[in-house]
């Protein structure tokens, strides 16, 4: 990685020294023209939420956590080295030298490209060692950048915020993997597969640091001024949206009219993915909010009724439930951008507004609204081909019996990975020979119990 | 909701696509210049004590958490939809063709908006039912938005972070609704209005987040320029400020000379609250030290003596202690305000500056400091008045017995409106009828053992 | 404290209502050039780094949580007031009436300064008072001041993210007062030197908050322009390569194969420490790899052989580990910062670049890069003699038995400074001498209870 970095990678113009002579060329008036300011923010929201949001989103189970937020940290900083290069080779090399020359927009796509394959590791959360998952990443994080050159450049589909690029993408690349991956046995570890009380708190850090910084990572690369300034609004509201309709859905088809924590984690993001390809266009103030609206409900009635179904049926066993708040969204997200591009109009947009947003402009000049309507839709086919295909064949890459995945009694514990400390509490306080001891159906047998041979039975007071 | 917006709110021109045109038009030299640049950062950072905030401050009890941040949630969430109309209709209505024009200011005022209905939450927090919570957000936005347009725009009184219109208001208006809703037998849950130790830590997060980031918060809606800059140095000053003396006052007033989390979690932010009117004032950097050295020690000690007296003999129930965090701060920072108002003079400020910064333009231009403070102290009235007359109303409304509210010894518990897991831990590990209690290695003489010197041996199952 | 600021400190050019005057005599053309715009993103990361970053990073002991991050908040409150003054005297003094103009810059030295003293915090972490850890604060504030005094402004060395100022100072000067308050018999307090499950997750935010945040660290005093666009870049890449060496060692050098926590929480940062000095420098993107790559390295090798060394040969007790994530890394930072100065050149730099990035102006119009290099590797030393030597000095203070210090056996327990809830669960569950099951007043009963109706009594053994 160092030595690819060597041979290809250099600073762009505008974090170059040379830009104070950069900037008297171009008669740049003032350092705070420097791309860095208009971007430097949005960038480390979007930081945050491929770190902490995805991260902590993954703690909810009782046992998993230390897996959750750190193989999600191992892959995360794994995955932002290679998308430099892979998107460098395809965006941002130059070719008067064959360099990859980077700045802050790179660091922000490198975040993009990762969350695609962090996206993915939603599905197989707890189900695969980190071996696995840093060959996931790699071939994530190469389909990618193809499949966003083709998208982006090929196609010339606009995608400020990923609804198919990133989104579409890596939710079907992920709940393919983990159909190739169907483990029958997996409820030999089903006493893990759930939450505890402070699991659920711990989630919803991610959640909301997901929830809050959406806007950010809509508008990060969107353009200068009005565009990412339009495309903030929008995720604001689209979001706002989805919460009501999420608690609404959650409280309505649940039995005991309770609200389940699993919605509010999850399906309460859908709007933001969902509005992702359209978040820069005209969708206007309502707009978004109709967006937000029908994802709460597709995301939470998926989480209910669909994702069962995907599991029994289909045999594709995702944790986090991916398909509910990425796949769905992203998908809705590519058709709402496809129908709001190719419904774009002058009067809307005015003459320049319309050349500007949609970059109209080069080898694409000539191109009109309803025509962007179309690569549009063609942009969403090829993230889900990309996803699809791409997700078989890295799953049967991943099946390969070398990477030393855990057993399906294993599954959803940190134990087998991590140093876990011993907690005093996992400890019975009690130990009772005569008589009676009864044990109770969510105790479990103590991972400890070999340090104390003479005591037993051990029931662990599991954490 | 979506119709409202569908008939009223669209893009104002900087974020319209029509920006470029604008731009030319107005000698705009750079995208740089687009409002959201200046505002976007202090946006988030407020987004976040808005979410994460306000919500992880509510986490303290022990199984209210999900009710905590997960309602902060769906209120604020409903809250923002809700000002964006209400607060439009007041301050960004646009007369050529009666429709609401947003851009992120408007973002930055709903969320403003929604901080004085989480406010008044944190005085109900565990009394109410979700509901009566939307109820009171509803009801909570309109008085806002009438109260603000009110003290900012007849009265032209200046409250860049809101210590009036914002805290003053939400509080009394929290204190107004506990104190209608009273509930006498609220003993029967008594058992859970209390903290753990890994909910403090959950509340440390909220605390922290609202603390780093009121420096935002401040000056987020403030002039651009000088004024942003002015008003966080001095949010971040009177903070400092305030945290020492909250820890002194803590240590000196409880009788074992310990440190009462309740305090670290809630005093240390009192400073933020009373610098809040002045903050773009030029109040000078030790004049933010003086404000949030006396706030810390009205905060302390409100929660020491003054709490137990407003629940005694008041009748108010005020969970989170927003009197002490709140209400009284807010006064002082409207106090602060009017006076630092009188007292402005052209030699400190400057002849240009004075008029920039109370904005002494069009029908204000003959207005001088002196009488500009005389408004600022009628602002703080009116945001008085507004609290509790409005609290007691929306209380009587809440009071109807259609609301679904917790029965008494069902408050501060998620169970009645959350799923929520069954925790291992909260079974009882090992029952043991005959003898032979058996310590292992890694238990622990129990530190409560002094409480009950009769049994022993005492083991802990220690946290 | 507040009379020392009214004495001395006032509003600079920038934060000043006189600001809209400056603007026109100085041909600014916008407000947005205000310094306020270039550094309050990064001021505010910084922010968040210090108060969530640090108080979280040390809550990974089970018993010593609220310790961690309320007296990391008395600490950090405290110092930002005085590091205000102490910088003030030494950097932002205006001769001509005597007085500390303070803007946004100093807000985020003070960060920085502050940033050592909780570096030193770290290895005395549950072995001191909180009135000690203020006495070190105010001794490491002022040292720090002088030192970084010498460094930049006598030396002229660059320092953009500290890597000498900051981790080898605080981390040398912490390390110098552990040794001399050097306790032979802290193993009575060893149960509570260790993390529970909850507690690692919590330290876990700390962790991300510093790692994501690091390049605006490292950039948020930066050259504005390509400075800190090119500090943001290096700092970020060689974070990405630090995660990767970590997470190998870890699971290379554990006899069992697998990572353990206190790796990944700390020594992922290390390559953010060891790229500070160079960070506005040309590095180079594989020079920043390179320079992370080696730091994981170092850094986890430290904690796995050096920190036992340490303990028991040179008796330096260090609750963190800060000799293995500021100390070493910051002297390699230092190095590398000499060596890249060094070698330097028009070719690379561009004549003004060169000039622009080391400020070869003024008094320093003469020097040149090599020459720069010798002072760099001089500024190094002098953060050594100050760290150590200081260390010692203030170490001797902190032994007076004035101070209040825990007990051995009291040592990483909040008990004694805090009041600390009474945890059901720290309660043993159930008491049983013959028969007779004796419930205590702390606990409740099972709301799990109908699930075995033949077992009672039951007491839960909650949370």
């Amino acid at each position: 990685m160092i030595i690819l970095f060597g041979v290809f990678v250099r600073y762009n113009e505008e974090s170059d020294t040379h830009w104070v002579d950069y900037r008297k060329e171009n008669n740049i008036t003032s350092d705070i023209e420097n791309d860095y300011y208009f971007r430097y923010p949005s960038f480390q929201d979007v930081h945050v939420m491929i770190f902490v949001g995805f991260g902590f989103l993954m703690t909810f189970l009782k046992r998993y956590s230390f897996g959750a937020v750190g193989f999600n940290f191992l892959v995360a900083a794994f995955g932002i080295q290679w998308a430099l290069l892979m998107q460098g080779w395809f965006h941002s090399l130059d070719y008067t030298d064959g360099k990859i020359k980077i700045g802050i927009e790179n660091l922000i796509n490198a975040d993009f490209c990762v969350a695609g394959c962090l996206i993915a590791y939603g599905a197989v959360l707890g189900k695969v060692s980190p071996v696995q998952l840093l060959v996931m990443t790699l071939f994530g994080v190469t389909l990618f950048a193809v499949e966003e050159y083709i998208i982006l450049n090929v196609l010339h589909a606009k995608d400020a915020g990923g609804s198919m690029v990133i989104h579409t993408f890596g939710a079907y690349y992920g709940l393919s993997i983990s159909w190739v991956l169907y483990r029958p046995n997996l409820d030999k570890s089903k006493h893990l597969n759930g939450s505890v009380y402070h699991s659920d708190v711990f989630a919803m850090i991610g959640t909301l640091f997901l929830w809050m910084f959406w806007p950010s990572f809509n508008s990060a690369i969107a353009d200068h001024g009005d565009g990412q300034h339009r495309a903030a609004i929008n995720t604001y509201l689209a979001l706002a949206s989805t919460v009501l309709t999420t608690v609404a859905m959650s409280s309505l088809f649940e039995k005991t009219g309770k609200l389940d924590m699993v919605h509010i984690q999850n399906s309460t993001l859908a709007g933001g993915v969902a509005v992702g390809t359209a978040a820069e266009f005209m969708l206007s103030p309502y707009g978004s909010l109709i967006v937000g609206f029908f994802c709460g409900i597709i995301s939470t009635l998926g989480y209910i009724y669909f994702s069962p179904f995907l599991e029994e049926k289909l045999k594709i066993q995702d944790t986090c439930g991916i398909h509910n708040l990425h796949a769905m969204p992203g998908v809705i997200g590519g058709i709402v951008g496809a129908i709001s591009a190719a419904a774009a109009t002058n009067t809307v947009y005015g003459d320049l507004g319309l050349e500007n947003t949609f970059d109209f402009t080069g080898p694409f000049a000539k191109r009109v609204p309803t025509i962007q309507g179309g690569y549009q839709a063609a942009g969403l086919c090829v993230a889900l081909c990309f996803g699809i295909g791409g997700g078989i064949f890295v799953g049967l890459v991943l099946k390969l019996p070398i990477w030393g995945d855990p057993a399906d009694e294993n599954c959803f514990d940190d134990e087998i990975y991590w140093e876990v400390p011993e907690d005093e509490e996992s400890v019975p306080p009690i130990l009772a020979y005569n008589n009676h001891m009864i044990p109770n159906k969510h105790c479990t047998i103590s991972k400890q119990s070999s340090h104390m041979p003479l005591i037993s039975p051990l029931w662990e007071v599991s954490m």
